[in-house]
């Protein structure tokens, strides 16, 4: 199901942006977080919402606390 | 389906936490969330893996940014 509700939208940008600064590929991801790329690349359109426990899985495989996730990447940047 | 992992069991605290902090009953941060209380109860015990836009959903009930309910209680008050 696409949703594409901004809070998804704005979450699959703050996976974009921790994954790319780490170097690491859609692949990589999700080899680390046990994952289907595909899903991935749901989670990073922001076409997937994503449970609690799949937010803790993906900010583990990223190093980085889970709440860092859900802050808003362009109020920090603005 | 009772899941009760870590993640669930923290989250739930969280919840609990801002919402008496804010003198709410379970009833009353249901209807402002719109979701059924039992739902509510589910949450506060950790039974419950909610989605992204439950949890932004509960952070707008409660007043606070949805990344608040995912730091973690334990570690601030150490």
């Amino acid at each position: 199901m696409v949703t594409k509700s901004q809070e998804c939208v704005n979450f699959g940008k703050s996976v974009r942006g921790y994954r790319e600064k780490r170097g690491m590929s859609q692949e990589e991801l999700a080899a680390a977080a046990s994952i289907h790329r595909t899903y991935i690349g749901g989670i990073e359109r922001g076409e997937r919402n994503p449970t609690l426990r799949m937010i803790y899985r993906l900010a583990k495989a990223l190093h980085i606390e889970p709440f860092m996730l859900l802050s808003k990447p362009d109020r920090q940047s603005a």
